[in-house]
């Protein structure tokens, strides 16, 4: 049986905690959360018990902290659990600076415990099946890929003040798709971008409409394009052209049924948002930590991959302010 | 709390079984099957104790019984549970005669305790989806239904014998869909089918492919076709024609992934079997009934839909013999 | 060059006759046509002279005469055609009666000229794809055909009292795709119906909305269903289980544009009526008709497949009436 | 009646002399090619004359010139054109260089004569169909536009010499899309690419695989992505991202065919190059031509269009040599 604290009880912490709750051979010992409400609330549904971080820190019993917990707490958690000796299941991402998640990744490795960072996507099984399919030569070479990742609406600007723009906030999981499925790494990179959803995103700083472009050292192509808007819901798709063929992921939804009447023919919308499209990655994805505690596997996301991710966002944000390509 | 007592520890009861145990305000007490083993390893994973039969009707903390065990062993079970005065939520079909169905919804009545026949079909969201959209009037008023329900592959034909036939055994699904989405009841059946899958199966005296064709009072049509295999796996689809549209009831698939290549454009097959494809309506069909239970609405699948259906396939099975409709 | 003469400058005449005039090696000499202006305009945009039909018959340098003059000249003219030695192609059906359309057959092969009828379906590229791929085992044997076969909207009722019922109308194109598709011939037909779109149809003794079951001699299974109304469009489909899969086609859209939005994702109906969905097929109808003609190779629907239909048209009429199985 | 000759009797201008001979009003009087066997063959199959072009600029019967011949001479002809007093209908591209292109639009508009570059996408019905509902506010604003834009193979390295590069060659058509589409004009111009599918082609100064991003003067964005190569055959797809929702072009297919089988769910392939997928785009863009002479409405491509589409794809090629972004 493992034991886990989790740190943060809002809408990711909830979701993680309740898988976790769900496996076999873990129990959730622990809620932290400085919002008592929630961390009661959370402990009650997975028969945990809400303590300090500190406590849970110094309780020798918990093997494994999964840090749930806002952006900016990130890396102090992890250098904690480090010192600890606490595996790590983290969110993305790590930290929104690059030297300190740079810090976090050899705090990591140097204390010899294991840290996975949550980019769920690489656990969704529409995604997962066309990383396996590339894996075993179905479409030959992959050459290009396309990705289209799009929110069904923007929050708040003041929201997104925090969030260290669009490309950190945002595209990091796109970046991360883009090593993952291309499986090289970023040579040159343009972004450009607008506001167009909500000027009060550009008084901020920050743009909602942008695309993308890499090239990586071999010279395989990414277009990624995002809006912080899509109308018709949560747009999550990728598309890898190889040698011989395409692999098209096309967005999930929740029923299959097609309704045809004198305006047309009409099926659903794809899933509402995150929580609903990547139900099943989310589940995937601890138990896949779990299995590869157990069993000495790497995990699929690593703190490297953490780190990487987040120095394509760096570039990108860097492109788009000078208007030039960025060459790594 | 509603404790519960789970008949059968096969296939079905472990779906059952653990679909109860992860509702709030439900535990699952007791397990009982005749096969040890499975009995102790379901009452395990779902923290439940195995006892006999008759020490889990004698319990009275037991508030319902979840009769998942063979067939033949269905009306017993139902009338002993009307008897202990436990609720009961049956796996279809209540009994392979309809007079002894008849007899089990009588003393179920007498008894006054809830009882729900598990046709999981109702509580599938692409399923219930189209009834909810005919119900709000979306395509007029329903005119056809055409429904096409293929299994994967044939079971042995041995194990066929004790089914009931084609029409018992496999249609009564679809028999319970038809009363169901056209809301009216049959007034003419004719049943034609061939055994052109597997010829063991015309050696036991029942047909593996078949064609049933359905006339309500009001004159609404139905079509059915079924066959015992599908080379490209599990097949449940249905479409309604209404007055102003049509509903289109599509498979579900493991991913949304499509490849391209030069042989073609390619997706995924169906969900493999019933497992897969129910899986979300086994989920939602023990939480209406506890819903249900509580509130006190009626179950979407009352014991009198299970008699209904049951009466359907035997004028189907009736037609196949003659070679002529039937007049209900 | 061959030369023709058309036979009725109606809808149907129009469309085969500008498709007969775009082939090379083909000249459509002359139209007739009682109604005079309908007569003039078409000769003149294909380049033809109106005169009457004796005066066409009269012709020797007139290879060929196309029929597309209404039902009920349809047998009289095949006569008149064979005894003048003309080659035939004549629109579906060959008479509303089974004894005339069987004379029919007898004279044209009595006078040794060729006649087809025009069952332009066979020709549509999607059933004839579908066709091939039976033919070239793509899955397996082929055992069960459902069919889907929809008008737009019914014409009036007054129309429709000359039609010959809808078994003879609208299903006669059904009737010979399962011959052609399944490749067997009907031992038992049942069919049921329901007037449910236009009362009036009722009063003239006829049904608007209809299910048919056959059965072939060796077991195989076909369901038919269809109605004068599709509010969504002209819905032509069919699908055909084999032993080792499934071959469905699909309607044909006007455009491949799809629309994503708040209310969910929109594509085109089905094209709009059969001048739509079958410009391919009447196109490719002809185009066989004197390729079979030039190279002695057989047409791929004859008068004899004419009659089977007309045949099974009768048996599906005679069911209805009795509210029982025809046995063929 | 109009009087056309046309210059250049290979692939493309067989299409157009096919398309213009079938039109009402329209007769090709002339067919001029250098090879004379072309020309001798294309002039019989639609009844026209072969001459010398001096010739057919010499009659003053000749209403229309339709310029379908090698790319290097598309701007001399124009100009003699102008100089004769002949309306103009030209494939694209105007020329490879932009001053003499420009040179061209003056000609035209000093001449006074009409002239109409062959960009027939515009004309596809599906691209049509997205373009007018853009236009009547359908998906709200547009934002975003996604171009996938691959052929089914390289052709020789060889023969790509004189094509000017991929951008002038290839995506001059998506130039044109881009502003069509989004109704506004490039202020920024990123591209990028590789050569990966053929390394002669790398050999000769080119690229096989490229992405190009463009942000308009209001803020929209375009990202572009094309191939010489897919292996599942030609692949024209665009999206369009508006304010309330998304446009999305699929491409078109042979058949509706869908085969299930053991080993998935299998469709057609795309329609395999340009002169399937674009048949319907070839006809109706000469029958555009003719009636926008004959009602004097603009035409939907004119020559300031080419000469855009051209400048963007110079911009293009200066981006990827220059390996930054270039404003215009």
């Amino acid at each position: 049986m493992k034991h886990v604290a989790v740190f943060g009880a809002g809408r990711i912490g909830r979701i993680h905690a309740a898988n976790l709750a769900a496996l076999p051979g873990v129990q959730v010992r622990y809620v932290c959360d400085p919002v008592a409400d929630s961390a009661a609330s959370l402990a009650q549904s997975v028969g945990a018990e809400v303590v300090s971080i500190d406590a849970a820190f110094a309780d020798p019993a918990i093997d494994v902290v999964a840090i749930t917990s806002p952006t900016d707490t990130h890396s102090e958690l992890i250098g904690h659990a480090a010192a600890a000796r606490k595996h790590i299941f983290c969110e993305k991402p790590i930290d929104l600076s690059v030297p300190r998640a740079v810090a976090c990744a050899e705090a990591v490795k140097a204390a010899g415990v294991a840290c996975m960072i949550g980019f769920q996507r690489r656990f969704d099984p529409t995604f997962n099946a066309a990383k396996e399919r590339l894996a075993r030569g179905e479409i030959g070479v992959p050459e290009v890929l396309i990705v289209t990742s799009r929110d069904p609406g923007a929050p708040p600007a003041q929201y997104l003040k925090a969030s260290g723009g669009i490309f950190r906030d945002m595209l990091i999981h796109d970046f991360d798709v883009f090593r993952w499925i291309l499986g090289d790494e970023a040579a040159w990179v343009s972004a450009t971008g607008s506001c167009l959803v909500d000027p009060e995103i550009a008084e901020i700083g920050d743009i909602d409409t942008a695309a993308v472009t890499l090239r990586t050292r071999s010279g395989k192509l990414c277009q990624i394009n995002t809006s912080r808007r899509a109308a018709y819901g949560y747009d999550q798709r990728f598309e890898v052209l190889g040698s011989t063929g395409l692999l098209a992921c096309g967005n999930h939804r929740p029923t299959e049924l097609v309704q045809m009447d004198a305006n047309g023919v009409h099926s659903d919308k794809p899933e509402h948002f995150f929580l609903q499209r990547y139900r099943d990655a989310y589940r995937l994805e601890v138990a896949h930590f779990f299995e590869c505690l157990q069993t000495g596997a790497p995990f699929r996301t690593t703190i490297e991959d953490g780190v990487q991710a987040q120095k394509l966002a760096d570039a990108a944000a860097e492109s788009l302010k000078s208007g030039q390509a960025v060459v790594l």
